[in-house]
């Protein structure tokens, strides 16, 4: 079986899908929309793709493509915990560049002033990029911010473990594909992920809308409004359910239907944690 | 007077700034961070900081700094419609390589296909950054998607007019400050933005918090959620509301703090348009 991925090599969305498909082809794409994009053309069989980090808030690529663009269903949600690494061709070598994702660097910037005050900071695409450009240059003293992952990727070493500023980084990964896979990773719970689009001629609506859930006593663990793209002040959102009471929803979404309120269903998936380290 | 902005000069915050503030001194600051540290320092009397975009959604950078370490006040909004020139440093010359930022080659990308099937495109931090860069090559076939601004900034010709491909393209921007700027700009209304934090320990919050303004029948124009960067699924909200019922408003916020739900006001405004050309 084929499975995309955002690469390279050594990101944290390939560990993911290395852990939820431990016996397939990994096949790695140079941006998200590509990676859907090669499941919509029958290229992979599943595809992996990042829809939220807990500090950074919601990928837009994902959400918008998926809303806009495409029917393609979530099947899974991988929940990956975020830890940054310091890593270099050799230890004990003087660093004088670290290169990483802005995000990286914002998260390891503490880190690095206080141990290697000299060090300038370079952004790159990704994290893993950042660890090959390392590898590529033996014989720079350069060092990147990237996860475990891409130090045995590229054969590089850990310089510092988890330089990381906030303890509490996760994010949250989609498999996209026809049927449930089975994985072997522990399941946290069951949840639901639709769009909704309200009428202009609706007083309230997004009040109504999350009535229908409310009063049924549906949890939503998750709203975010996103813009339409047609004008200023227009949005769609993007909400999260708890799955356990799935009657209930089906009957919540017969109301949204009366009311004159769409949505778009991207997926019923099961919850799953990679562990932590 | 000073007021800052995000430069480099020519961008489209610098435009807003010299529309509303045509008389005073207009400083340039690197990143939107700065900007607003700028005007913590005491260093300008005003900051001006893009908000939200009709096409990409919220500028996080602005939202998520007004709301974990900042207290200071939005008292202005001004409405920037968004159109992109193709700028070059001669009419009539090929074109080799197009610099811009990233959201303005995807909005300029067909055109560029359309009438320069060559040309190559290359990333830059901003439009102003990339009409700089094509104005200190003249000796290249460089060209920049940049705003009309940008132009006259750096001595530039307009090769194509307004080739973005979506019309409907339209940036919020803030000016922060102290007290209510007089601008001569035409105005559209008057809102208020906050952001509401919700108990951990209050069913259905959202839909309660919500419920305050719904039945006083006070419209939020705006509902977004950002991580709150403490754990995955914890969200604070930026909700916009109508200014015209103030009274009402005042119960709204009482009605809030008595369900134990917490909101730091980001301010009242006036929001005036820039208008089209």
């Amino acid at each position: 079986m084929l499975v995309g991925y955002l690469g390279p090599k050594g990101s944290f969305s390939h560990h993911v899908a290395q852990k939820a498909f431990p016996q397939d082809d990994l096949v790695p794409y140079q941006n998200i929309t590509e990676v859907m994009k090669a499941y919509e053309a029958g290229q992979v069989d599943y595809s992996v793709v990042p829809v939220e980090n807990s500090i950074e808030g919601s990928v837009h690529e994902t959400l918008d493509y998926l809303f806009h663009q495409s029917e393609i269903q979530a099947v899974a949600e991988v929940i990956q915990p975020i830890k940054q690494q310091l890593l270099a061709v050799e230890l004990g070598r003087p660093i004088e560049k670290v290169f990483s994702h802005p995000q990286a660097i914002a998260q390891g910037k503490k880190y690095i002033r206080r141990h290697f005050p000299h060090a300038q900071f370079e952004m790159t695409a990704s994290t893993a990029n950042a660890a090959r450009l390392v590898a590529e240059h033996p014989d720079r003293q350069y060092a990147a911010i990237a996860p475990h992952s891409a130090a045995d990727e590229y054969g590089l070493q850990v310089v510092a473990r988890d330089i990381q500023e906030m303890e509490e980084n996760y994010t949250r990964f989609w498999i996209l594909g026809h049927h449930l896979p089975q994985l072997s990773l522990p399941q946290q719970g069951e949840k639901q992920t639709l769009a909704l689009t309200l009428p202009d001629n609706l007083p309230g609506a997004l009040y109504k809308a999350l009535s229908t859930f409310a009063w049924r006593g549906i949890d939503l663990t998750k709203i975010e409004s996103r813009p339409l793209k047609t004008a200023l002040g227009e949005y769609f959102f993007i909400i999260d359910i708890d799955n356990g009471q799935k009657n209930l929803a089906d009957f919540a979404f017969q109301e949204l239907t009366s009311l004159g309120i769409t949505y778009k269903i991207f997926g019923s998936y099961n919850v799953f944690q990679i562990p932590e380290k």
